[in-house]
């Protein structure tokens, strides 16, 4: 593969979507590294970044557990650590893309990135303050609250929450004070957050204060009216879910859309392409908008929650033109990405290709 | 107890909220019967009213029953058939009194109103199709169906549809086939509706075409983003959860607001309270905008899920000016109504004292 290498530009940077509360994105024609330096993890806050310290923050475990406990950061420090790598993916990743536009941040292809997270397994801790037969759920709850109206009104002063089910919150669910070896910094969620490998970031909660058991499941702000889809089963009219796993998914890094690519030449496409909760088996890559596919080859192995890089040697047109790239993946079972966006699915959950349009010039002399 | 007989005005009618689907209310200044007359009970429609005929109608029972069944409107009335007396309310009845407005048709006072329902309890129907073990919820859905923008999207042409618990579906749901001693009317729900007694109206599904009984909770529209509220407990985050059965509420006939009384008279207060599963125990009025109460008399006897219409005899004030009359029930498990509106109800389950301000005016000559 004959070496066409990026300009990936002076120093890591963000692309602002929005200023307050900051909500930022990895120019994802950056794309050259399996770990996403900290600096280039994209962003996404609800509410202003609260910003605490490790010598206040403490962390309350309670509800359907036998032994209600809190801990200090020492404490938690204390606990057998364990590090993940993990590919994160905010759900309303490629929104930009949707027509018609939906609310939301508009994202477009790098909110999105893969970190090494350093922290104590959920299990260690559920596990000392003892589960009830009951428990169902695991409520994870930040320090960053406040006040929305849309896409509907909160009940006043709410914190930002979310829950995973108990089987899930017993396997890989970490709470990560460590990100790519050192500690979190403010914006991602100092001194520590959960990471639910495998689904998207909003489950991820930052600024972790509480973590509550239910016996039931919960049903709160950003899991029923936001982070939600419908979904139609049963002959029953379509339900409200909360969003959870990432879906299988391939993206485009370079060429980046719009941008210029030299006719009678060999371009190295590049991309990566994950999966959720299995792993990415095969990437294939259209330069014909579509029509026809090939296959892609990887730069990593396939590895549990973590996304796989990829390239594609593309010989590029005599003449000039536009031409539209196009990636799909298929996943280990077999699932690849549909052919378009579910509108039941709002602003999240966006798996379908996005078609790359470039424009095919003379080299320059 | 002297007579001041209302002005009832010629024939009934009902007040234009929504010419299209059609919402209409009931003035409820006119109420002067136990059971409101068919032409004076308000309408709450969320798409265009379906016109069904009894010929083509059917009701669907399927989900979790050992017998999956299709009943044609001969069959349900060849069933063993049950009168009711209920009374529904909308659960957004009085939202025009909220500060500040809400979305949603904005309802006066008489979005409520009380009627003789006939026909077949939902228990005998759900006997015949033989419910699993595993049933939890029964799904109601009728005929009608269509694409809302507000307060979220549906995802797409959705019929209205709303579950009942188990419980309550075998204990006093009744598939009505008549309204008043007559067939429903179309804009009431011809041939078959729900009727949920004890409950806001929401839940007596009209144009009743399907019966799905679940062994989950049901997520759909019309009781998550819609005719739901926010309930905060156990130490979580406030949780979204259906609106269900209504909760004890006085309100107010005559004097109408912005009425003129004469001063130096008695005047006949009147009105009607409803307590939703319980009895109204108590109504008291206030004269002096809540400062001092007095008991009113009742004119019906406690009776499940039917109102109770009070009076009370106000001597008014000798001189002119400006007077605010309330009415607060107490139910029989002495629960009263709210001081305030409950904003995590946003525009539902307005249930706190609404204030009457009349002017009293000297007599004419």
């Amino acid at each position: 593969m004959p070496p066409s290498p990026p300009d990936l530009g002076p120093a890591p940077y963000l692309i602002t979507r929005e200023q307050s509360p900051p909500n930022l994105e990895f120019p994802f024609r950056n794309l050259n590294a399996r770990v996403t330096p900290t600096a280039s993890f994209y962003v996404r806050s609800h509410f202003p970044t609260p910003f605490l310290t490790a010598e206040d923050w403490s962390l309350t475990v309670g509800g359907a557990v036998t032994r209600p406990l809190r801990l200090g950061l020492a404490e938690l420090r204390a606990l057998p650590a364990r590090t993940l790598t993990a590919t994160m993916e905010c759900a309303g990743n490629g929104r930009v893309f949707l027509t018609p536009r939906r609310r939301g941040v508009a994202w477009e292809l790098g909110a999105v990135g893969t970190a090494e997270w350093t922290g104590v397994p959920l299990s260690k801790v559920l596990e000392r303050a003892g589960l009830l037969g009951t428990a169902c759920e695991v409520v994870l709850e930040g320090a960053d609250r406040g006040t929305l109206t849309d896409p509907l009104p909160t009940p006043g002063d709410i914190p930002y929450a979310r829950s995973v089910p108990l089987d899930k919150a017993l396997g890989d669910v970490l709470l990560a004070y460590r990100m790519n070896g050192e500690a979190l910094t403010p914006n991602h969620g100092f001194p520590v957050r959960a990471v639910v490998p495998g689904w998207y970031g909003m489950a991820s909660v930052k600024w972790l204060t509480s973590v509550q058991v239910t016996a039931e499941p919960f049903q709160g702000y950003f899991q029923t009216v936001d982070y939600a889809y419908w979904e139609t089963r049963d002959g029953l009219p379509p339900q409200l879910r909360p969003i959870g796993a990432m879906e299988v998914k391939a993206t485009i890094a370079r060429p980046a859309p719009h941008e210029e690519v030299p006719c009678d030449a060999v371009y190295e496409v590049a991309g990566a392409a994950w999966a959720g909760e299995t792993d990415v088996a095969r990437v294939e890559v259209s330069v014909d908008g579509g029509c026809t596919w090939r296959e892609a080859e990887f730069l990593d192995p396939p590895t549990p929650h973590v996304w796989r890089r990829w390239r594609f040697a593309w010989h590029t047109p005599i003449r000039p033109g536009r031409r539209t790239l196009v990636a799909r993946a298929t996943d280990a079972r077999d699932r690849t990405q549909p052919g378009a966006h579910d509108p039941a699915r709002g602003g999240y959950m966006i798996t379908h290709p996005l078609p790359v349009e470039v424009d095919v010039r003379e080299r320059s002399p």
